[in-house]
């Protein structure tokens, strides 16, 4: 099957689209993605939908405007589908099933409170039967809810797709993703969908970048191939101390963001240590993030598992100090780059969902209830039939 | 199969559950309404509905209470499936399929401006995922939005369910529902589903009731049986200048609502007229909505296709002057009950959804393009995978 993934990101920024190629099943699946491409949402959309995603507590939004928007997303996604198809030169006809995650505009896994009961819920907009109308292919659409109604997250969805693409019958693998925040997916040689794991292990990139961002006044936005952070002189003590910080020694599954290691842990940071130097500074907070890394191995992965491989993705991936550290920290492991495997960073969210789309299209299961928390694995999303 | 219809109006009641048994395909489709019920929110619920519905163009609520009402609802018709199982003493796996229409709480086909393009877009809320994932059971639901995709109102979609249920090979048949807006759905000896039409005929129970109850003191809520309107004696003058009303003329598909014939034409209506008894006001209401009716059936019915039988439904079939005045003005017509031919008044939308689920389950479209004005026949709604 050839198979169309559109992700849309929480930084509202536009449609991803990747062209999958999927066949078998269960332990027999084959994917390959064939072809990538991004469209910038308009202006006048983006600022749409950042209003109703900051919207979230207040009552600022009327129901018009959610409805209104939730429609334009699907005649937009139809209209990335039929460019996109342009692009690569495959006629719409030939891609036999979308898989479209939708625009994020609310997420709480968390219950809380709503007229009397306790509530988790999420939210994707853009209306897929405009898409499979405007297109006639058969859409899945909508991932997130079935995971969360079955007591799960609803999220992370990606190391299913982690554990198709790595895993191997005699090797154990960890996928590691070094974004804003770093999370792994452990996949023990020859695992079965139930002993994988996935979690965040803390700080990725996001703590190394509003460092330098604050030490060059914001002429550096991040530490290329990590140079300023190789000049400089760690304060082992203050790494050491803030390795303390409880998030790490709690036990996976478990995920962090911003509220944790956002600007205020960075201010933090910055302000008791203004007598040293910035490259000091910088080669502080990046081995704060390579020992944060290096205890969730150590702790959590591989006293339980026999791991011979990591495979980096993200812009730490890109960050050759840091790369060097990490294997120089972990030495039984080689650490390869995730495009030598697998896929593109970029790409894989809508790789991911096209490869969701195909689970659910064959009544198979998309979530790794050890990853997301859910009580069972289950098939994800809703089916919108395409034209006859 | 057997089908559960779900159903909530607009008017936030509550729940209707119908139990449909569904066989065969196309022509040879067979339906049976096997059993009725309904559950009423609980007040919260109810006032958290109204809320959401009436902040149609007001910026009053937050993305999170429409996401939590979305998964609270999708909670509540999981619960109302189950009471209404036990109820019927039939067990929840001997069900094989959900049609689940969902809470509106916007629908506006007519497009309107939104960043910078025109949208139509409606908007029903229950998550139908929480509803599978608790039940097991596979679920359609959403069902307006392809319609709307498809150039349509996304509404109404009854006519579908009156086609399979009043279509004869030798008997034209008018199915004629009297509820507050009158509206009929005309279905020619032997039609193939594009030869049926369906409109609004205008005022159905809406300004009797309103009358009645404004020249009673609101000790009166409606006319029953039409005793009133018998005791009277009508304006003749001001039936027929009323009648000269643009809505009247319009040539169908149209409809109306209380836009066109709500409190404020009442009132009109009423100022005109103090001197005369309240009777005669009665009647002269009751004249009018009769006129307006029969107007339909002589411009835009009876000219096109020969009409048998017409089978009322909704509260004016219980109002015998009004009944015993259409056969009168349309002797060539037998004028049936519905309960006699079809599905019961209060359980004919849920039972829709059922047989709509069915359609959309083996592919086939539910919307008629006679009635809704889409561009083409379509599969309506999404699937929702049960549990293996």
């Amino acid at each position: 099957m050839r198979v169309l993934g559109l992700m849309s990101g929480t930084s509202a920024d536009g449609i991803d689209v990747a062209l999958v190629r999927v066949t078998g099943r269960g332990r027999n699946l084959r994917t390959r993605l064939e072809r990538f491409c991004t469209f910038p949402y308009p202006a006048a959309v983006r600022s749409a939908v950042l209003r109703v995603a900051n919207a979230n507590r207040q009552p600022i939004v009327s129901v018009a405007e959610i409805s209104q928007l939730h429609f334009l997303l699907g005649e937009l996604y139809a209209e990335a589908v039929q460019r996109a198809c342009r692009r690569f030169r495959v006629p719409l006809k030939r891609i036999d099933l979308i898989g479209c995650h939708g625009q994020t505009v609310y997420h709480q896994p968390r219950p809380e409170l709503f007229a009397g009961r306790r509530i988790a819920s999420t939210l994707q907009l853009g209306e897929a039967q405009v898409l499979a109308q405007r297109t006639g292919i058969p859409v899945v659409a909508n991932f997130r809810p079935r995971d969360l109604a079955a007591g799960g997250q609803g999220a992370p969805l990606v190391p299913f797709v982690d554990y198709l693409l790595y895993r191997h019958p005699r090797r154990g693998r960890v996928a590691l993703n070094i974004g804003g925040i770093a999370n792994v997916t452990v996949i023990p040689a020859g695992a079965r969908p139930e002993q994988v794991i996935a979690f965040d292990t803390g700080p990725g990139n996001m703590l190394i970048d509003a460092v330098v961002e604050a030490v060059t006044r914001g002429r550096q936005k991040f530490d290329r191939h990590g140079r300023l952070a190789a000049s400089g002189r760690p304060n082992k003590g203050a790494v050491k101390s803030m390795l303390n910080h409880w998030f790490f020694r709690r036990p996976p599954p478990k995920s962090c963001g911003r509220e944790q290691f956002g600007a205020s842990f960075a201010s933090w940071f910055l302000m008791g240590r203004r007598d040293r130097k910035a490259v000091d500074r910088i080669r502080t907070v990046t081995e704060y993030t390579i020992g944060s890394i290096v205890y969730a191995f150590k702790r959590f992965i591989l006293p339980h598992s026999r791991i011979d491989e990591v495979i980096v993705s993200g812009g730490g991936a890109r960050n050759d100090f840091l790369m060097r550290r990490l294997q120089e920290e972990l030495p039984g492991l080689r650490f390869l780059p995730a495009g030598k495997l697998g896929v593109d960073e970029k790409a894989k969210e809508a790789f991911a969902f096209a490869v969701l789309a195909y689970q659910t299209w064959h009544g198979e299961p998309g979530n790794l209830p050890s990853a997301t928390g859910a009580r069972r694995a289950v098939a994800l999303g809703t089916i919108v039939p395409g034209r006859r």
